[in-house]
């Protein structure tokens, strides 16, 4: 499984044979992965700078297994408890943003890099104090999170001494040199070694002997442990190693050390690789192998050793690993992660500000699952949102698929499936991860935003968003983050606050009546031009995100089309009140205007009546001509005095009455509205979200 | 079935019963709605004025069958040949634009003016000249095209006796008053009449007797005819009814004008009800059933009698019928005609000179079909084309349905679906109608719309129209219409015609490379905000369908933002070169430019190129390095001298050098496109169509 790989020096040059030691077979589990994936994708975005990660290996392996050096989820918390008897590994991990710079890159640099570090840890002494120092490991990777296949490539680099290790005694297990009771001391001295050090395992100790007792020590203690000892010193490394005749990578560094050391002073060292095998409920440390070598010294002064350590991949060659997590994952939660990519993309370097939070988590309802409902739901998916509800009594018909993008012909037939129910199955079979619902009424929202279509025109708009009724007087401001500008006065078409703004009914003179009634065939039906409810679908969505993004939403100033020179106010732009879009000209402006105090729809007669009376009171509007709506607002009254202004106006030359004039204005304001063919309520869309 | 319906005088009250008459039950059949469907779409739209149409009745049915007026296809052919042995009715179509105009329609008005036109027709004579003329229907009816169902109601106007029509003789069958000798007399001398009149049936003759023989005449020469004969006289009616006791409702129009003109003459008058079957090859005439009534005179002077004639609806009460086509019809040819509906729709009252044939008709080759592709596609159904090919080899991944809107999530498992195939499958299920393919090549297409996405902006161009090769020099605009604006040359930016305009990569300084390679994943894939894929694609499809408006098509001069407040060149708007979109600020601009003569995909070498080594050349582009196509066009030159072009420049202080300017021209102009992020080939889309 694992091949034994020695210097490269010959090992017949001294006549004694060089040791071999057993590289780490990397082992990056699933979790490990996700949690790159995580961390890629929120926090290091494009940042290709050097992480520190952690690692650890275990020498209690069953016979069979390869020394593996693990990466898990926790690899990436460089706190994280190191698992109970393993040693710790600190890695630093190199992420590349693309697969050419992770192919580029320059792997022997790395790699000499770790060295020096380890070489000057060495040379210090620091590693003596620290000797986790001397477990270093590099691991270059590159995340190609649109398919899930992650490209690797792992490095534990070890230092090579320049004539190899000879080996004077060839490795044996533990019991053939030691008895019973020096293995059990031994056991036991390294366990109280562990205790003393708060540690459940200690990759490198020291070790002195006789055959009645054992004594153990940390590698710092090197010449207190050992001055009574001059000739024959014992090291001890907690081995990964199965083999019986090759230690484990970690070795090879501490003999570096020792070489460097002590390597004057010795002639000779033994080398105890313990390994800690619990087999059914026994502890077994006999299969640890001890064997004699000889080190030279090297000198202070030396140059950094030559170092090796990258991996072999599963060919056997020098080269990367792939591992395609796609195979291994739920299609449900694969879809789930490649949409969230998608969208977390935008925020590495587009809009690092981008409170994707705030749009994923919005709850939407859309009022209609036309042609503009469709294309609304649709572009609330590419933006993430996961609950979208429908609320539309319509079946499907054999004109609707073509134009409304949630719809098959397959749904048309036998009288058409109901619109609302179809299209929030449909969602589902695009992306399961949706909550998508139907529903026959609507709960109070914080946000609205509707849509109409005419021919080849169109209007977008959020509503005007009503303070909380109890705020409109006395301690207003206390919850809702009001502009400046509110404080301020807002002048008549800039600086208008949320809570202001008209809604989509404040520019109609009259009540809203059936639109379906009394129709001809291209009155009744959307008669646009059909790119049209992509259009204004795609930029109700945006529209509803931009407000999103702003700190006050809802009630944030409404910007116009002067605003267009300006610094926007949210990371996405503008947040107008309204988008009227000319398709014939390829243009949009965005008018604003005010809420109007006799609107059939949001002025305070008609709030404050729905809030005494409820659903009597939209009965009582439902089942009655149109005057009742203009009596109860006083449009009625409008209309009167509108007339009598005219010819009090007329009579006298130029009329100086502001009265007249503010009425007229108002007038004036809605005629032009109403000349642009967006009037037609049949074709209204709304979302609302929050 | 058909229920016998007297008038509403008392049958006791002269101790004579009342005649009654069977009515007329209106048979519309499938043919009938089709055309009418038709001519509602493409002629009548919102003309509400009468129409004059055509039915017919026979009176050779057997027994069991109601006496029908049948209204077919054939019906909106005034001059349409009446069905052989049957008589014409020409009739009153008022078709409604509303279901609320059919509703409160006039009836008992309508029924006046065409009980009125029978009275003048029967006074003045005309009648007795032309018979048809007693022999009216009127037809509302109520088009719902968008579900297939028809409302309509039917009139057959019979003006009343004031007295009613006392019966002297009850009817019986006519073989129990005349001898067989007489009954093939009989049928000799209607053949003859028939013959004479050129017609195969005639509804209205007279007729003489007597043992040996019989004559019929026309009802015009009564006088003659009747001459010898003052006390009996006998009138023969061609009869749709297959009662034996009641004749069908055409006699009763007749019997008005035979009391109006000879009631005087005459103390009572022989009715023969002419019914002609033929069963099992063998003609028979003796179900024919004959009476003799009384009439009184009406007088000249006499106001219009009192007319009925609506039809009675299926229960039995005064009401308008409905059929629902829907629900016999195939529903692939269902939904192909509510697709041409919506369509249709547009040509009624908003763009009546839209020419659909040429948006219906075209063929579109989509390259890429992605999130604008997938839009693209969408809105080419909505416009009715019906050949879609996609061109792709990418295959469907999980991030892919949320924002591609003809994916779902079960195309993404198992590695996905190719693209290309799954687009047209879909298209398929949207549309059974539509004719939708793959394909790894392209032919030549007319005309080439392309799209591009940054992360918030967006670019949709048509691209420059070259004249064909052979035209360029010598003489051109044989064959394609240039504007005026070509012959007096154009101006900078303004009045540029299609095929001066450049294309894509005419803005590009260097050629394009292979953008998936060393990329970062956010550059990888399209991070744009959800919406703007949608709202790009619809626009290309439109900019495309506004181009095919033009009578130039692809050569129209291009219009620019400057030409919004202009007159626009075609029904649906301006034809631009180019709508670059910002979403942050709601705003589109239309640039226009001249094509790059050093443009490394349309200048002259690349094509001269192309054009004498075919795909050997395309492998050497691919094959070779950037600086291949940018030596080739004199890109690389460009860049040197723009290079000494701006050290001279900065020698001289302010340079005059023409050159100089136009290069710096050129760049300024080409870096000013690539500050905005569009220029990335990744995330092009075509549509190319003619």
């Amino acid at each position: 499984m694992a091949t034994a790989s020695g210097d490269t020096h010959n090992q017949q040059e001294s006549g004694l044979s060089k040791l071999q030691f057993v590289p780490f077979s990397s082992a990056l589990d699933a979790g490990f992965w996700h949690e790159l994936t995580q961390k890629k994708l929120n926090e290091y975005r494009l940042d290709e700078t050097a992480k520190v990660i952690k690692g650890y290996y275990f020498n209690g392996d069953p016979a069979s297994l390869p020394a593996r050096l693990t990466l898990e989820f926790s690899a990436f918390d460089v706190n994280a408890t190191t698992p109970a008897h393993c040693c710790p590994a600190v890695g630093t991990l190199y992420n590349t943003n693309t697969f050419e710079s992770f192919k580029s890159c320059d792997k022997k640099l790395l790699l000499e890099k770790a060295a020096n570090e380890i070489w000057e840890a060495i040379k210090s002494g620091d590693a003596l104090e620290n000797p986790v120092l001397l477990n270093k490991f590099l691991l270059l990777t590159f995340a190609d999170l649109k398919k899930y296949r992650f490209y690797y490539w792992f490095c534990y680099p070890a230092l090579c001494l320049p004539e190899g290790v000879p080996v004077v005694q060839q490795p044996v297990c533990l019991d053939k040199r030691f008895s019973t009771t020096q293995i059990q001391a031994l056991q036991k001295a390294y366990d109280e070694l562990c205790k003393m050090e708060g540690v459940t395992a200690l990759p490198y100790f020291l070790i002195k002997y006789d055959d009645n007792s054992v004594l153990v020590s940390l590698l710092k203690n090197w010449n207190d442990f050992f001055q009574d000892q001059k000739q024959k010193v014992t090291i001890g490394v907690y081995d990964p190693s199965n083999f019986t005749q090759y230690p484990g990578w970690p070795l090879r560094n501490l003999l570096v050390l020792t070489a460097h050391r002590w390597g004057k002073s010795h002639d000779s060292f033994e080398v105890l690789c313990f390994r800690d095998r619990t087999m059914q409920g026994e502890r077994d440390v006999t299969h640890s192998i001890i064997f004699e070598i000889k080190l030279l010294e090297l000198a202070q002064s030396s140059d950094c050793p030559k170092a090796v350590g990258w991996e072999k991949n599963q060919k056997g060659g020098m080269g990367p690993r792939m591992v395609n997590l796609s195979e291994c994952m739920d299609p449900k939660r694969l879809a789930e992660s490649s949409v969230d990519l998608n969208l977390k993309l935008m925020c590495w370097r587009l809009v690092p500000t981008l409170d994707l939070e705030k749009v994923v988590s919005a709850k939407c309802l859309l009022l209609g699952a036309g042609t503009l409902g469709c294309s609304v739901a649709r572009t609330l998916m590419g933006w993430g949102v996961r609950q979208i509800t429908f609320v539309d009594n319509a079946k499907i018909s054999y004109s609707n698929p073509v134009r409304q993008p949630l719809y098959e012909f397959e749904d048309c037939l036998g009288g058409g499936k109901p619109k609302a129910l179809a299209a929030a199955n449909r969602l589902q079979k695009i992306f399961p991860g949706v909550v998508s619902k139907t529903s026959k009424g609507w709960s109070r929202y914080l946000l609205v935003i509707n849509a109409a279509l005419g021919f080849d025109t169109f209007v977008v708009m959020r509503h005007g968003l009503k303070k909380p009724r109890q705020q409109e007087s006395g301690d207003s401001c206390s919850k809702i983050p009001f502009s400046s500008a509110d404080l301020l006065g807002s002048s008549l078409f800039s600086n208008i606050p949320g809570y202001k703004l008209g809604c989509y009914f404040c520019n109609d003179v009259v009540a809203p009546g059936d639109s379906t009634r009394d129709r001809t065939l291209d009155q009744q039906c959307t008669v646009s031009r059909p790119g049209l409810a992509m259009i204004a679908g795609a930029l109700s969505v945006e529209l509803m995100v931009s407000i999103l993004q702003h700190p006050e939403g809802g009630y944030a100033v409404a910007s116009s089309s002067d605003d267009r020179m300006n610094e926007p106010p949210t990371s996405l732009g503008l947040v107008p009140h309204q988008i009227r879009g000319f398709l014939s000209r390829f243009d949009n402006v965005l008018p604003v205007s005010l809420a109007f105090d006799k609107c059939t729809a949001c002025s305070p007669k008609v709030l404050d009546q729905y809030e005494q009376e409820g659903f009597n009171f939209l009965a009582k509007v439902f089942n009655s001509s149109h005057s009742f709506l203009e009596d109860l607002t006083g449009l009625t009254l409008l209309h009167q005095e509108t007339q009598a202004a005219e010819v009090r106006k007329q009579a006298r030359d130029s009329g100086a009455d502001p009265t007249c004039v503010r009425l007229c204005g108002n007038l004036t304001h809605l005629h032009c509205e109403h000349a642009m063919p967006c009037g037609d309520h049949t074709h209204v869309h709304r979302i609302v979200g929050h």
